[in-house]
């Protein structure tokens, strides 16, 4: 069922399922977008900052939009984003990592000059499978309003 | 050659070569990491927010990655990244559309406790063919200095 501004509540919190990156994984994607040899040759990455390959911060990005639409979203309704904040890259990730994420709703707000819509300010973080952040941000997004008129308006 | 902490300006503007974004890239990005029929399926996007497909917006921010690693990056001094602030998708993105990326460092800072590195701080911008803003945001790297003391100290 699609969700509407009004059915997001403020301390909301949602969990991912969770997914394992392999090697195989971290290469293609970095060949496409980010080709560093510490993201694409593990013999380079070795002997590299982090003695080895480790996935593109912005695979680890994407893997968290993945891992949200994938289990349904807003349930049919599109996410469309307005943008993201304070993304921190916290910790490596490496092949066979298995990541997560979890969002929590930490503002709802309806637009004052087009209520037909609102804005929500999510705080994803990423984990590993130590249960370590790899990642965290927070997400803006705009969400329709069910109705054009605030509750109780 | 490789860039060093002391050889970035604050000022200092780096402009990209320019991608021509096909359909099919779309599709192939969002199948794997943002599976919306906004992004997937041109026939549902045409009834969709945007009418059209549009890109995910995080195939933008790993575009303005791959065009700048592939001219080089801080060439061949691994891109470290911290994070990214303020990230703002302005304009949707759509089949055809040709994307560059202007990079401007804003900030050069020597870290305090580990002084044989910093970080830089660079305002990035995505336009299209039309030298409209798609994408902006704020990037933290950290970068290895060449000398472990300060310039002058």
């Amino acid at each position: 069922m699609a969700k509407y501004l009004e059915d997001f509540r403020e301390g909301e919190i949602w969990e991912s399922g969770s997914i394992v990156l392999g090697e195989g994984d971290i290469i293609a994607f970095a060949r496409d977008y980010d080709p560093q040899p510490m993201h694409t040759d593990a013999d380079a990455a070795a002997s590299g900052p982090f003695g080895g390959l480790i996935a593109s911060g912005l695979q680890v990005a994407a893997l968290s939009m993945k891992l949200f639409v994938e289990a349904g979203g807003h349930g049919g309704a599109p996410i469309v984003g307005i943008g993201i904040d304070e993304l921190r890259w916290k910790q490596a990730v490496r092949p066979g990592d298995t990541l997560r994420t979890v969002r929590e709703v930490v503002e709802v707000r309806r637009s004052a000059s087009k209520p037909d819509r609102g804005m929500i300010r999510t705080r994803v973080t990423v984990l590993n499978q130590r249960e370590e952040t790899v990642m965290s941000y927070y997400a803006l997004g705009q969400v329709r309003a069910r109705s054009p008129v605030p509750e109780g308006a």
